[in-house]
């Protein structure tokens, strides 16, 4: 039986970029979960000693405080900057930049919009560095419910969907002189469910790895369903069974945004396992 | 029996001014037909002298030239200038609008894509003035056809629907980085289009009035009937029939972008001359 691996799946760059400035920097003291995954955060622990505090107020003078990807909002990093100039921006770029954004064209006299969840830690620290006119819009119809000015720079959310950001664009445009869109998404989860899309429709058994309550694990689980039967989520290689691959000629392996490589790598060499053991039957 | 004028209709904005000008400049040389409506040129030669050339190479140096509503092309301007400076620019602002937006954002190193008809004078005229890398797309799928650069102004024909509008800018969105959306519609023809729905629904008659092989005239009287079953079209007010007017309690009056208002006033000087002629009956 052939193991392969989806050509995207698991961290994207971003997660990558902040886990090894964790483990480059021990004993440094992560604001919020680093990742939400337990065993991740439990391994940088225990390696590494990166300890994890709820927010910035908890960072104390000594400390070397790690940002991790969302960013914070530009209050908090002032503030923080009080406490510690020690700091570690593990911000991923690809988040960065709607930040930055945000910060021009409030400068340039442009009213912000967001296109994501008001909720979510990474859209809160955007609308921090646009003035007061921004607002936040989850979807195109939202859009009727605010002020729209004359000027107006669209950015979105990094996890949202091409279409959705097309069809808040197409709304806006209606209502104002100028937009000035800015593509802000990071297409790492749009990657990850194509490639599990392609392996799904040549395996005979599809392995999932991540969270069973990640929303964009679940999806990748669906997605593999839809091509191929014998689709498993799992969280760690002890749930895997040697009964499964009885028979099977092409295994498919992919993973969820949150599942750490290593996570991925001990599940490909358990199935490998399953296979030598099968040889010696 | 009560006559009512659509809030909007006839000449827009541009053309009233377009007229206006070539009144007021007397035995003036116009680059093309200024409006597509012979009775009015024919008005315009006969009360102001004011004649019509084919193109730019047919005005010579004494001629005072009018630019009609469309504009003219970068270089063909530029040609006419070095034969007379007696100049009247009747370019309607609007479509001044994105000739500049075309120029400002190609100086900044934005490629310009046009969503218009690339045979349309309006369009090729804004064109001229966008650098080579520009591109004129007729609808969202061509966008596919076209190389996209990292950072794109959008522009519209300024007669399109901002529906379709919405269409090419979301698509053009998922393929750049920037997208400067710049929402150069005029609304004109739209807006005649709602004030005769409206009084459609209220009238019991209702009198479009415009050339027959005008599409925007026949898209009124299309929208007249689905609300009135008594619309009828004219070209001018000799079609009439006073029959058609018996019983009648409201007669609903709207005009085409190419139909002057003499034309119209005409129109509804004899609507209520059969009102009158009833009441000698």
């Amino acid at each position: 039986m052939e193991i392969k691996l989806a050509e995207s799946c698991g961290f994207c760059f971003g997660v990558k970029r902040a886990i090894r400035l964790a483990e480059s920097n021990p004993n440094s003291v992560v604001i919020g979960e680093l990742i939400h995954n337990r065993r991740e955060i439990d391994r940088l622990s225990q390696n590494f000693g990166v300890r994890t505090a709820a927010s910035a107020e908890e960072i104390n003078g000594g400390d070397r405080a790690i940002i991790r990807t969302h960013g914070i909002e530009k209050e908090a990093k002032a503030k923080l900057l009080t406490i510690t100039d020690d700091i570690i921006d593990a911000t991923c770029p690809y988040v960065t930049k709607p930040q930055k954004i945000a910060e021009t064209m409030s400068q340039k006299g442009y009213q912000i919009v967001i296109f994501g969840d008001r909720k979510h830690p990474e859209v809160k620290a955007v609308l921090s560095y646009a003035d007061k006119s921004a607002a936040v819009v989850a979807d195109a119809s939202e859009l009727e419910t605010i002020n729209i000015g004359d000027r107006v720079a669209l950015i979105s959310q990094t996890t949202k969907s091409i279409a959705a950001f097309g069809e808040v664009a197409a709304a806006l445009i209606a209502r104002t002189s100028e937009a000035r869109v800015f593509n802000t998404i990071c297409n790492a989860t749009y990657d990850n469910q194509e490639a599990t899309r392609k392996l799904a429709k040549e395996a005979d058994i599809m392995i999932v790895i991540g969270g069973k309550n990640s929303s964009n694990t679940k999806q990748l689980h669906a997605i593999a369903l839809k091509y191929c039967a014998d689709s498993y989520l799992i969280e760690e290689s002890s749930e895997l069974r040697r009964e499964w691959f009885s028979g099977k000629r092409l295994c498919g392996v992919s993973a969820g945004a949150s599942t750490p490589d290593w996570i991925i790598e001990e599940a490909t060499k358990s199935i490998a396992q399953f296979e030598l053991l099968a040889g010696l039957d």
